[in-house]
């Protein structure tokens, strides 16, 4: 089957390539290049534990240097490295720098893998030749599978847009399966696009899209020591610099917020050891954080969601779950429907049938709404089921 | 096997029988009588979805009604069944009491089961008819058995007491395995006591207890809409009562937190699903509740757990649970050690091998360390592993 193809923004060039970290032989090392210095924010993993890699990117992003290259090792997370891991970080950025003719301040490092196992350095570097080497307009797909860990399948999304008679777009790769919760517990993610933007339109303009996709997905309720967002505009399309909010900047943000849900989707669809896609909706809370919260402590319920896994009609599971979620709720005013299908309203009598509830749970995707009745507020977040897949997957990482 | 004898205190009854709730014909429904009526303290689910039974237990014990019987039956909970799941308890709680010729307020009857299905009231009437016939001074462990769901063990534990020359006992049992986490989502845990003591005495001592034990276990994070802990004292041994806090009091506290203990450890022992026994402690940490943050998150981590259930030597999941906990942690000071074995040390080099670790993992019992060298608090938790059993289990709870 011909390899799917992942347009690049304008002065993009990309790669994958095998640098002997997977033992597999599979594409383990991935490399992102602007020509240009790009105007580049991000927003990296709220665990105190934080990884050399991601401290350094945060530095990075606050002092709002412009990035050229991004470099993305899998395999290794090079967390809880000490001061070495921290070297490595430097080392690794100046390499990169070098070959490439930049300075090492427009490097990014990124690393995700096993935690506290220093990273095999020759073996990094000896890649980043070979990853150079290899960079092309067409490498954006090579890219995006070399980042993969646990992950089944490369999780991609691009949108064209029309800047005032410029022609660009926004193209975006994601990896991320296991130790998946909002808040930038979540993946990688590299959002790459050739418009022209100040630095603080592109930044609210991400916290905007992450805040409905990334932080509106849940696996296992984990937050990963290294998980970071990254988006990179480097202008070479041309347009007249976005600086206010104006026509161009809500249809950037419109693609912006569609790639970000699409790969949030990807991610949840290849949660370890899934089976099934669910969303779960709060709606009819009393504000937007109650919404918040029972639809993601329903969605984090792994009662709930061993349930699902196993077609098990066992809806009350929910309502247990949005009972403790710490939100106002009434158990006589919520109604609960599952695939279109009424199964608790208030306490009333409602007749359902097992067996017609086991068939709506069977399908590759469940849709969860919670009417809590109370006001106006509504989110809907997205998770998968909870397998025997994921403790397979989980119980032999490392080995 | 003869069936192992747990003693009831002077002046309380049990039975547990088979009312035809349970499809395998295992004893369902239990029966806990005081021939007095009790001084009767307890601590009820925080979930705000409760159970009709639920709700019914923390009123009569906010009103301090004196208790002389519980009446429990399995399979169904009772919870999300509206107006007629609280007149069922009524019903129930009156049938009770016409049968032993006490006052309805008297009684409190607990369900625990499915979610969201009308109790099935001939049968549960019919089997209170036979719980009172079967009361008997020895059926305290059948009692026990009779209280279980998915439960593969009973969990029981007795001390004895001597109060100034008067003899007494302090018996405990406890069920559950699923939908456990600290705060009262726990389980049912009823302990029995003839010593004469006052209420805030009681009171005091229960918190205190609880505090230290079931507070301190977790199986999947999720909240019961049921459960409760009930400690009844009928003060049958005839001691001079309780009324403030000398030897007796410290001698009664003191038993009751290892029964507490005993019970809250064999609820994770039996897990849903469990292979292995969990303990967690966090030292060194700026404050108590930084302590137990950090060691319940790590008792609750999904990857933590199914590493453990494989053996998987990937220790660096403990320090990624640590660092989402919320809590003060700085990686260059802290250490984590499992089974006595040094894994980490704040980044610093640490020899220790794959094999070993994998070893100590294999074992029966695993004991994890984290020293954050940040002050004096310490706390412990335990949890089980997650394992495939978890899944199955709860994949297909109600079919």
């Amino acid at each position: 089957m011909a390899k799917q193809h992942l347009p690049l923004p304008l002065g993009f060039l990309a790669s994958g390539i095998h640098a002997g970290l997977k033992k597999t032989g599979k594409p383990d090392m991935a490399l992102l290049v602007s020509r240009f210095p790009a105007v580049t924010v991000g927003m990296v993993t709220t665990n105190r534990v934080k990884a050399a890699s991601a401290k350094h990117t945060e530095k990075a992003l606050k002092a709002g240097k412009k990035i050229q290259a991004v470099l993305v090792n899998t395999t290794n997370a090079n967390a809880l490295t000490g001061k070495q891991g921290e070297k490595d970080v430097l080392k690794t950025a100046k390499t990169v720098a070098e070959y490439l003719g930049i300075t090492a301040e427009a490097v990014l490092t990124h690393s995700t893998g096993v935690i506290g196992i220093p990273l095999p350095m020759p073996k990094i570097l000896a890649g980043v030749r070979q990853a150079v080497l290899r960079l092309s307009g067409n490498g954006a797909m090579d890219a995006a599978e070399a980042i993969l860990t646990t992950d089944t399948f490369t999780k991609v999304s691009a949108r064209p847009l029309m800047m005032v008679g410029k022609k660009s777009w926004l193209t975006g790769m994601a990896k991320g399966s296991g130790m998946i919760h909002p808040n930038m517990g979540t993946m990688l993610v590299y959002l790459l696009t050739d418009v022209q933007i100040s630095r603080p339109l592109l930044n609210q303009a991400l916290r905007e899209a992450v805040g409905e996709s990334f932080h509106r997905i849940t696996v296992d309720g984990d937050v990963s020591t290294n998980d970071s967002v990254i988006l990179m505009a480097n202008g070479a399309c041309g347009n007249k610099p976005l600086t206010y909010k104006g026509e161009c900047y809500e249809q950037f943000v419109k693609a912006l917020k569609e790639v970000c849900l699409d790969l949030a989707k990807a991610v949840v669809r290849d949660g370890e050891g899934a089976t099934k896609f669910v969303s779960v909706t709060a709606t009819g809370a009393k504000s937007d954080l109650d919404a918040f919260k029972i639809a993601m402590t329903i969605a984090k319920s792994p009662l709930v969601k061993t349930a699902i896994f196993g077609a098990d009609p066992n809806w009350g599971r929910v309502m247990m779950a949005a009972g403790y979620a710490g939100a106002s709720i009434d158990e006589f005013k919520t109604s609960v429907v599952i695939g279109g299908y009424l199964l608790y309203n208030g306490g009333k009598k409602v007749s359902w049938s097992r067996e017609k509830l086991k068939k709506i749970l069977s399908r590759k995707n469940v849709d969860i709404v919670v009417d809590l009745k109370l006001g106006k507020a509504k989110t809907t977040v997205y998770t998968c089921d909870l397998t025997d897949g994921y403790i397979d997957i989980n119980g032999r990482y490392t080995t």
